[in-house]
């Protein structure tokens, strides 16, 4: 047991101490995630793995019931078919992974390992568009991608990393668009459904397109530090694709025609935007609907008769209601396991020991704000659900608080600075002209860089933060992982 | 629509003419995969990934009932990771490509894209496993491989493919073979419960062990042209992998130990199998469990008032009822659609026109045997079920007796020949020494190769059927793909 005993809540960084020491400190000591000998590429263990298959679960089911199928692409991309699209080469090359040898033998062309796939659909697509009746082609697949990185950090930004990316053609550039847009707002609703993680939805400004695009859409979530996580995008192409690797279809009228795409991702990235979003100084905090364990049953006085059969009793009971639940009845102390299963961030700990059973009760705690209650035995699967429901409830209102105080509105260039120094970071929200010279400035004289252009548009004045010409836009800006 | 009737039946080449073209006929006209400009590496379609994703499901079910958990590893191992154990290096780096530049800059060492992951699993290993209370580990991953193949073909033979690797650690040698069998047995009940394909269950001769295995189990299934398909694979290691990764344990008797290694895997190979197996002139005939539509409704005269209503009256009960079912109401011929859905080897088709539903009642087609019957619209749901299980049952049956019919059991290497020459190829049972100098002549004088020492053995004669001196094991030979 010893040995088990380093886990102990004692050895965790506080997040006020140093936020990214926390971090790393949470994803090793909750086994999300073990390091490999290659910088940037990690072991995704059994816990954490099976939080990326319960979000991958639920993203799957609303991609399919909007009319989306899987795909599987290879994981390889001749270096002239990356090259086909000049924006979009350009963005990648720097940060591939070349294979040169296949056994001993020299390839005749260099292969990069996928950093995303467009090329790969746009090569497919014009082998199988042909006429109006092929499209629309909704397409998504479920693999993983490789970006040489310089600086590497678990989930955040890794050299090799599992994501979804959907890939869309389209007659017209009307239907890419709203496709663009309803996937982003399919990855809104998630965040903020399932992840209990608000989101601000927006544009990105040109600086800040993905290689290729026409116009980048993007959903922005607020870390407990008051730095921005992009924790979504959606692309939306035009024709430049299609152009570039010359897919084209006949239309009802039998013009030949350049189809519109899109694509649009999100990575386990995600699950370290739960991590920074709902963490806390005892560990992880995970929202009910990514739970690998939704409720932990922990048997007091387990040696005494009764205990753990009425333990085993309550697990089978929330089991056939569909709620992911486990009894601890290892010889683990009691301490131990309170510590190890916040460690683990489980929404909802149910006590139950000889007096409990007696009175036919038990005691529910809820993760993230410790509150206790009694619940009746009897009604157990609608007590459980109900704290489920209350967690990420409680998750989804204090990240939304913790958001809205970070969230400035300025209408001075000058007002940030002394605004983040004295109530930390945070989101910016200020006017903008839309020359690019302005967004380089801000960022330069304040360190927040521009995150994107809010959906929700507010007049908070007439002229650009940085130079006093006509505002175009309000921006939100921040500094960003 | 002229445009899709070359997707018409006459297309195809029939099996007897040429086998081989008549599988890669179907692989491209049932829209299971196309070709991508890197050879050896295809894009999966969705209706050929959709089958995939079944087989998935039901597997990895499988696989957490029986305690597995899932996990990730990276897709690149360092070459001195690769190179610890012999045998493993010898045996897959002659086919591994090599990753060698990380954007412009040359890599201090040289990456394999993984051909497997047991390096990696044991380097994870030796980090986490220290105490007899962390064994087992029974973990398992879904992910693609590489194999820089010379000869390549679609699901059988490709440079990339999908599959799912099992890496367990135990701490006796004991739990370790349980464990392999296990997974045998495990793979065997899929295939024939889910895939309608038999297996002979076996252990390979040592001359085809996997690299650094001790002892290797296979399932081998008989495909409809007489050729043996290596179904799935199960390896047991011994501690040979723990001492070559210094993987070490205590013991509850506080002594340090090594811990006993398997591996086992399927692939998307299953996919090219049971085409094989079930597939004929009329296309793909898919086994009612993994099919994407296991029963389409063809509405007759879909024109008339009521019919199409009725149609998707239907489905909405067929859907409700946990059955895959499409309504194909698209403006194509009746005879379009039938060969379509043959093409796609839809294990039903469900046929309903006006008369059909005055009278309360539709038309079943089985796929594999164009029986049809009549059933009750008021009783559509246990009439569908009952006929996927007759397919299901008919599959299997037809693929047993066509196994049976192509079993032959011979006493003397010279009736070898003959006798495939005669009744055509299939899987020879024959006594055999157990020197690999008997298994090679076997193999160059007959052209059948030893597939496994089946579990099932029969004493077929005391004596080897090649040299003559005492037999040790009765072997199953055949080509193999």
């Amino acid at each position: 047991m010893a040995d088990n005993n380093k886990k102990m809540v004692e050895d965790i960084t506080s997040m006020e101490e140093d936020f990214a020491k926390w971090y790393t400190d949470i994803v090793k000591k909750a086994e999300l995630i073990e390091y490999t000998s290659v910088k940037g590429c990690m072991v995704i263990r059994p816990y954490g793995y099976a939080i990326w298959e319960n979000m991958q679960k639920i993203l799957d089911g609303m991609f399919k019931d909007s009319g989306h199928e899987n795909v599987c692409m290879p994981m390889f991309i001749p270096e002239s078919l990356l090259q086909k699209e000049k924006d979009h080469v350009e963005g990648f090359a720097p940060e591939v992974a070349w294979v040169t040898h296949g056994g001993s033998e020299k390839l005749e062309e260099r292969l990069c390992v996928r950093p995303t796939s467009e090329t790969l659909f746009c090569e497919h697509y014009a082998n199988i568009v042909h006429s109006w009746r092929d499209l629309p082609k909704l397409y998504n697949q479920w693999v993983s991608v490789v970006r040489w990185e310089k600086t590497t950090r678990p989930f955040l930004r890794s050299r090799e990393f599992l994501w979804q990316e959907g890939h869309t053609i389209h007659a017209t550039a009307e239907q890419a668009d709203e496709e663009t847009i309803k996937m982003l707002n399919i990855y809104a609703e998630f965040c903020e459904k399932y992840l209990a993680m608000p989101v601000v939805k927006g544009r990105k400004t040109d600086s800040d397109k993905f290689a290729g695009a026409v116009a980048t859409y993007a959903i922005e979530a607020l870390m407990h530090d008051g730095k921005a996580l992009q924790a979504g995008t959606s692309h939306y192409f035009g024709d430049g694709f299609a152009k570039a690797f010359g897919i084209q279809y006949t239309s009802k009228e039998n013009k030949l025609e350049y189809p519109h795409q899109t694509s649009w991702g999100v990575s386990t990235r995600l699950i370290g935007g739960i991590i920074m979003t709902h963490g806390d100084d005892n560990g992880l905090v995970l929202p009910p609907a990514v739970a690998p364990i939704q409720a932990v049953i922990l048997p007091i006085a387990q040696h005494k008769p009764g205990v753990l059969d009425k333990a085993y009793e309550v697990r089978d009971i929330l089991k056939a209601a569909g709620i992911r639940v486990k009894v601890d009845d290892s010889d683990q102390s009691a301490g131990w396991k309170f510590s190890e299963y916040e460690m683990k961030g489980v929404p909802v700990r149910i006590e139950l020991g000889p007096r409990d059973i007696e009175n036919g009760q038990c005691v529910l705690v809820s993760r993230h704000n410790r509150e206790k209650s009694f619940a009746q035995l009897d009604d157990i699967v609608a007590a459980v659900q109900a704290k489920l429901t209350e967690v990420h409830d409680g998750l989804y209102q204090k990240a939304l608080a913790n958001r809205e105080k970070r969230t400035y509105r300025v209408k001075a260039m000058d007002e940030i600075v002394p605004l983040l120094e004295q109530k930390g970071d945070g989101l910016v929200y200020a006017m903008w002209c839309g020359e690019e010279e302005c967004e380089d400035k801000v960022k330069e004289q304040t360190g927040v860089g521009s995150r994107c252009i809010p959906f929700e548009q507010e007049e908070l004045s007439d002229v650009c933060v940085c130079c006093g010409k006509p505002a175009k836009h309000m921006v939100c800006w921040g500094k960003a992982y």
